[in-house]
This record gives structure tokens, sequence and C-alpha cells, in this order.
């Protein structure tokens, strides 16, 4: 769109209790978030339980379409079932090395409490070969980042505390320096009255007049006997002020395109 | 495990604003909630863009692997970006389809409001050939139930009331007939004083001698400074019962371990 480069990522999401659904998956939430408003083109997130040779697989085949990006949560720690750098040096077809960096930073970890450098603890400091320690200041297990080819692979782990502080302090500096520039805006509103099947024609034309605009309703209320559709409108550009610019002219052409089917906008939001 | 056939399952959450973090994915947690506690075993869930060749491949790539389920949410609306079925439909190398019933009660629900049938609604009725209606009592889009092969390969749509009504009423007691039969019991308690890597070899020890049961540490304080873990046990099997007894023995060992290094037991829940 408008000579705008595409950075495709992918988010992995690992561990068996996300795939049986003991825990609700708030950390692709916030991948995806994050990564959207980075300027990112996330196409998909894949949670898979902890087998190793399913996860390499998995990767493999979403690095054969060479994505800029593939972020992994989850399966990091010192347990049996911890298995993603081991998946990824797999489907890196290299080998996992002890990391001397990472190695000191756990030890030096446990030796506060005295407690002695187990196997179980060691296995945290294995990363790809060629894999970089990205810093755990809030628990225990490294997160690594290692190149394949174009796609930058970088495995954090699955607490979201400390997910969210490494993303934060380190991984988002580290994307914003790749020179992902693609910034949007957003709108959203709320219309009564109109059913999603009758919106569905004013957005699409609206859209085939923008190209560079993402319009979505969510329907919330009953599609036929109370019809209430939560739209929500993002515009990608190069610069901010275009893209806010051209989100004001999409969201009044829509209200618009609502209202003349008997919509009433209930409420509006700039994000 | 004990001759008992593993029933395998895969989820596919699809829509762009699953990927892009605007909902938290609770479909997915819904569903591989309840194909667990059905007895399957759900390998992973993927969420994909609104993008009909990703979806397509992404299905026909984890075809390939011959799960017994394949359960998609989302895209079966009357929109553009509404392209599910299509995809099922691309994967299985089948066309669309105007399925009358579908036709039929997609009509009655809007004619109910005299709204005519525009193509935006007719859309909703096209499935893949050879697939059967899942009705909808909820809202206006029917599901679809197709097989491909040894795979059952059910659409529901991704409004969370709509797809729950229609899993409850409808899809749970289809599968059932399958003869899905595996059951399992399931304990879980919280532990202070223990790092998840000294844990670890205790729950690897139990693993190895019950093949049948599922173990899974949780950090929810800090690993050394704090620990504290959530500790969850499944124990799988053809009776109840037998799961019950499992259950409660694989809990008392590994109480009596954790306390073996400190563990303080904080509190205990049977599911």
């Amino acid at each position: 769109m408008s000579g705008v480069k595409s950075w495709k990522a992918w988010i992995f999401t690992l561990g068996t209790e996300v795939v049986s659904g003991r825990v609700v998956n708030t950390n692709a939430a916030y991948l995806g978030r994050r990564l959207t408003l980075l300027g990112f083109n996330v196409l998909g997130v894949v949670s898979l339980i902890d087998d190793v040779n399913l996860i390499s697989e998995f990767i493999s085949y979403v690095l054969a379409s060479k994505p800029d990006l593939l972020v992994t949560t989850g399966g990091l720690g010192p347990t049996y079932d911890d298995v993603t750098l081991e998946a990824v040096a797999k489907a890196l077809r290299v080998e996992l090395r002890l990391n001397e960096e990472a190695l000191k930073s756990i030890k030096e970890k446990y030796d506060v409490l005295k407690l002695p450098l187990t196997p179980e603890r060691v296995k945290m400091a294995y990363m790809p070969e060629g894999g970089e320690v990205i810093p755990n200041n809030v628990g225990t297990a490294p997160g690594c980042m290692v190149r394949s080819g174009e796609t930058l692979i970088i495995s954090l782990p699955g607490v979201p505390r400390e997910l969210e502080s490494m993303w934060e302090s380190y991984v988002e500096p580290r994307l914003r320096e790749l020179g992902v520039r693609r910034v949007f805006a957003e709108r959203s509103f709320t219309v009564s009255g109109v059913p999603e099947s009758s919106a569905a024609k004013i957005v699409k034309e609206l859209l085939r007049k923008y190209d560079n605009a993402y319009i979505k309703t969510h329907p919330k209320g009953h599609e036929i006997s109370a019809p209430l559709l939560e739209v929500y409108v993002q515009v990608f550009s190069d610069d901010l002020s275009t893209a806010e610019k051209t989100a004001d002219e999409v969201l009044e052409e829509l209200k618009k395109g609502l209202e003349s089917v008997g919509g009433v906008i209930a409420g509006s939001e700039v994000r």
C-alpha cells in the first residue's frame, strides 16, 4: 500500500495450558496489539502443546513464508516440558549451545539464595547457535533472539509480567531500530438499528475507495431484532498526520452511510 | 495410553481482530476446555487474519496430519471478510454450494423484519459441498459440519453467545455419539517456598511413574525470592472412578515430594 513495506509477523504462544483452555491467551492479545501498533502486519497466532517436534514443524512451516518476525512466548523455563528453544534450534537445523552470558545471569540469581546450579537450572542457559540473550529482569529464564535468513526470531517467557517487561524494555526498542515505519490511526463508534449485512455494502464501498483503511464491524446485539454494531476503523500510513486525517474522512463517510440506512450513531471514541 | 484411542483435535479461531489483539481470544479457551473435558487431545489453536488463501493453506496443512476433529470459529457472517467456508471448501477442493436448508432458515429470520434477501444475506447459506447445517438459534449465520477423510470439520460463528449455544445444544451431543470415551479427573493446589526448578525433578519422576497423568506447574510468584506455584494434575482414563482414584494418589505423592523440599501446601481444590 502506497509503497510502504509490509512487515509480516507471526506469534507463537506455546504451552499445553493455553491449548487446553486452562488459561485465556492474554499474551497473544498483548503481542498482537503491540506489534500492530508498531506497524507490523500480524498474520497469525499459533498455540501448540509442549511437543518439541510439533513446535519445530510449525515454526519451519511458517518460516518458509519468510516473515520478518516470529515471536514465541512460553516454554523457556526449567521443566521437562519447556522445549521452545530446542524446537527453534531444530527448525533452524542448528545445535543448542550453552550460552555463557545466559548461564552467568542465571547463576547470579540462584547464588543470592545460595541455591546450586542443578541441571534443570542450567537448561535455561541453552540457546540455538547464534542466539543472543534477552535479559529477564523480572524472572529467571532469559529470552533469546536469533536470526534465520530474513526472519528475526524472538523467544520470551510465558509469564505475562516477565514477557511484558522484557518486551517494553528491550524488544520493542530493538524492533524500532529495524526501521518499521508504518503508523496507523484508529477510530471506533457504535451504531444501532443497522444489521451487519446492511452495513456490509457500505463498508465494502469505502474499502474500495480507501485502500489503506481497515474497517471491521463487530455484532454486539442481535442481527435482526436489535442490531447493534461496534464499528472499528484503522488507517495505515507512513506518517501519523496523514493517517489521522484519512481516518477522520473515512469515519465521517461511514457514519453518513450508516445513518442513510436508518442507523443511530450511539457513541464515538478516538484512540 | 492403556489402549485408549487418542482423539486429536485442532481449533481455528479466525479473524483479524483476534490476531491483532483487538479482542482477547476467549473462544479458544472455551473450546479448548470443552474439547479436553470431552476427552479430545487438543494439539493446537491457530488464529489467522481474514485471508481466504492463508486460511485454506493452514487448514490443508493441519488436515494432512489426519486429526479426528477440526473446529473453526469466526468468519461465517455476511461481510466481505467472512471467508471461512470458502477457505474450507478450497482446502477440501470442493465447490461452495447454496444450501437450501440454510437459506430457508436465514430467509425466515429476515422475513420477520420484512427485510429482503440481499446477496450479503444469501452468502451465509453457501456451504462446502457435502456440508450439513448446524442450526443457530441465537444469531443468523448457520454453522456447518463437513467430513474430509477421517476428519470432521465443524465451523461455528465467532460471536461467543452463538458459538456456546450451538456447541452445547448441537455439537457436543454429536461429538459424544462419535464414541469419545476418555474421561479425566483433575486436582490443583498451591505450594509456596519451592522454586519451579526444584519442583521439576519431582514432577518428572511422577510423570514417569504415572503415564496417564498430566502435571503442570504455573509460577505465580517469583522463582527465587518468593516462589509460589499453582500445581495442576490431570489423570486420564477409560472410566471416571479409576481416573479419580489415580488423581488422588498422584496428588498425595506430589504433595509429599514438595513438602520434602520445604514446600508449604497453601490450598487445595478438587474439581
